[in-house]
């Protein structure tokens, strides 16, 4: 079984922070900084593409509501959300970090490797993107 | 003026890949990997927090559909989405990073640098957060 589904369960040990109709959230025991949570959708869907469009919602409020309350339960100086899709995601169970940070707080110089576009490649590359994007069907 | 409203308003170049009712999309002229895109509400908020409720599901149904968009026009094998509020956000508007990822392609290992909880911390880093959310006022 889906080691997250067992925590939405509650036959998996989990600290569990919050939960409603549409969402359970519990701390991450491996967090980047304390009070690291995760946000999960109650029923099973791997990634984010694969949520209904009708669960964006009721999944995202609830990450705007826990990103403010561990901000201020733990006073912190601003959060990091963050989703993995399918590439670095270690359960396949959707779920979105939300974690404290600090200013100086060691993450800044590693965390956004930045790199840049040849002459001609950014236009390329947008115009791949706005063709995918008016092709996708309506869900 | 803030630069990002001034791609919206369209007084900055910037390569825009989308755009609808609520929100823009254009390429982070410094991305990650090719193809990183970033995801802004049209009217100026700086962080989650200050986003109206009522904005939430148009943002995040842009950036479902955009990390679909991106991962399929570029061939990618997923998608990193991420918001940094206050801490390491170079620019004050509210902004998704949408980023494609591939399998082996470098990020892994340094992304996500883990800590650990000692005896007792995490259940009382889990009522800090418990207690908060529950004394928060509806909005």
């Amino acid at each position: 079984m889906c080691v997250f589904c067992a925590v939405i369960e509650g036959t998996a040990p989990a600290e569990v922070v919050y939960a409603d109709v549409a969402t359970t959230v519990f701390l991450d025991n491996r967090p980047v900084f304390h009070g690291h949570c995760l946000v999960v959708p109650k029923d099973h869907y791997d990634t984010m593409d694969d949520l209904p469009d009708g669960l964006v919602a009721p999944l995202f409020a609830t990450v705007k509501r826990v990103a403010a309350g561990v901000q201020a339960a733990l006073g912190a100086d601003g959060t990091f959300i963050a989703v993995n899709n399918n590439v670095s995601q270690s359960v396949p169970h959707l779920h979105v970090h939300v974690v404290p940070r600090r200013f100086k707080d060691g993450l800044r110089g590693f965390f956004w490797p930045r790199s840049r576009y040849g002459a001609g490649e950014m236009a390329a590359i947008a115009q791949l993107i706005r063709e995918q994007l008016e092709s996708a069907p309506a869900r």
